[in-house]
């Protein structure tokens, strides 16, 4: 079995044949840019044509974020100081996260969330932030379930999905369980609406992001880390030119993504739309 | 934190600061050489300290063994043909799974049975044994409790340990969980008969394959390797010499470890007690 997509063909992968990992977080609080930290990391391996959806593994742990959890952030999530005492640290785990998670695509309720916190522990631990391919359960949900709630919980509910009960209810390993079974429901049913590739989904949700989904998270590594792009680029009068930029951020306005960058040819800082962009890479 | 413990020094780690991973498989039958495989696999990381002895993390799949389950064997774990249908092979695991012991301390109920078959298929994917320090639970139990039957379920009973529920409760990661709060549960009363390190367990157990348990282990590699050792030996005479040997078994007589070889120096099959060899390496 091929456990692993390819990066550059994820867009075609048949949903018949989609193999995934749910990932889910628990924090200390919710601004990671704070020095809020991860507290708690669950991934689960999901095939889509795995009979009642049932996870095929999956990655668990208690995380010591190395400074305290506020009693309000405990009393939602249930994690105490004294429950992460003896965890390993963020730093411990990435070589068995990296491991498991390869280059699977990844699945998340509210992704950017979770993502944000993960990738910046992994640089501030020195690692690249992740590039894979990421879904938000929490927008496909949105974009085809008619509810007037889109909690997981509501969501799962209305799906006829049941939290997993024991030791996996709480926390992030049962939402990650949960919003793996949520996203299997919803491919199954689009499924039956004659979609076939994962990017008939993505291109109807209107997510042009997806489109530009590895360069974004690269572009915005290189900004984390300060490093200049080169790119080529089409401007809306069709001249091609290349320039060397240093990269401020990006942008989504009306779901077309724009780079923010001090363009070195024209000294000063221009906007450039994603899609015009023909080739770029990172220098150094 | 630190996670992991040397192996040099893993025989004085004091009990109270003990973090191991507590290890179970199922299988497809009894025999790994007969081509019984692994269909199923969970390490669980704990620490002597955590209340209640809850895991901190744990590792989980089910495994595709690339061949048919035997309805007999089915029926006592409950993993069929069709739920290991879309999951990966033991080879595609490989490389998470030894991120996530790394070199941790391992425990195992019946712990050779469990050791033997993950290494048979690490040594057939072109890995090599594993040489974490590795004990085995039952052997404890069965030194220290008394009881009529010493199954898992009837050992933890005893010490009024409950079965993790839900999706756990079953299979590997159930039993690996169980088990991890077994050696906790009786570590712990261990401590409060004056029980210091985890080397006094060993020792009054009578465990002396503890002392040469890496050596065990990786001459058992080379064996399976065909390669020669290079040793220094001390006879009971007392005279030492070095010997380039063919390793051939290793046999425990009376808990005395001795390793069976063919001798180049004497040009012929020479028994050697493991704690006569003063040093030792694989050629090649």
């Amino acid at each position: 079995m091929e456990l692993f997509h390819s990066r550059q063909s994820y867009l075609y992968t048949p949903l018949e044949e989609l193999s995934f990992i749910s990932i889910d977080t628990e924090t200390t609080g919710l601004y990671p840019d704070k020095g809020d930290k991860i507290c708690e990391i669950a991934a689960v391996l999901f095939h889509q044509k795995r009979k009642h959806f049932e996870p095929l593994g999956f990655f668990w742990y208690l995380i010591n974020p190395l400074r305290s959890i506020p009693e309000e952030t405990s009393q939602i999530h249930g994690i105490t100081d004294e429950i992460i005492k003896y965890s390993p640290s963020f730093t411990d785990i990435i070589p068995s996260f990296l491991e498991f998670i390869n280059n699977s695509i990844l699945a998340a309720y509210n992704s950017d969330f979770d993502m944000y916190f993960i990738n910046k522990e992994l640089q501030n631990n020195g690692s690249e932030a992740l590039s894979n391919p990421t879904i938000d359960v929490l927008k496909l949900a949105r974009g085809f379930l008619q509810l007037s709630k889109y909690s997981l919980e509501n969501v799962a509910l209305n799906l006829n999905i049941s939290f997993p009960q024991g030791l996996m209810k709480h926390g992030a390993l049962g939402d990650a369980i949960t919003n793996g079974k949520v996203f299997c429901t919803i491919i199954t049913q689009l499924q039956s609406m004659g979609y076939i590739y994962l990017m008939d989904i993505l291109k109807l949700l209107g997510e042009k992001r997806f489109e530009h989904q590895e360069m974004v998270i690269k572009i915005t590594d290189a900004i984390f880390r300060e490093k200049k792009l080169r790119i080529r680029y089409l401007s809306l009068q069709r001249s091609i030119s290349d320039r060397l930029v240093l990269p401020k951020k990006i942008e989504e306005r009306n779901k077309e993504y724009f780079l923010i960058a001090y363009c070195y040819v024209k000294n000063e800082e221009r906007t450039f739309a994603l899609n015009r962009i023909l080739s770029w890479e990172i220098i150094g």
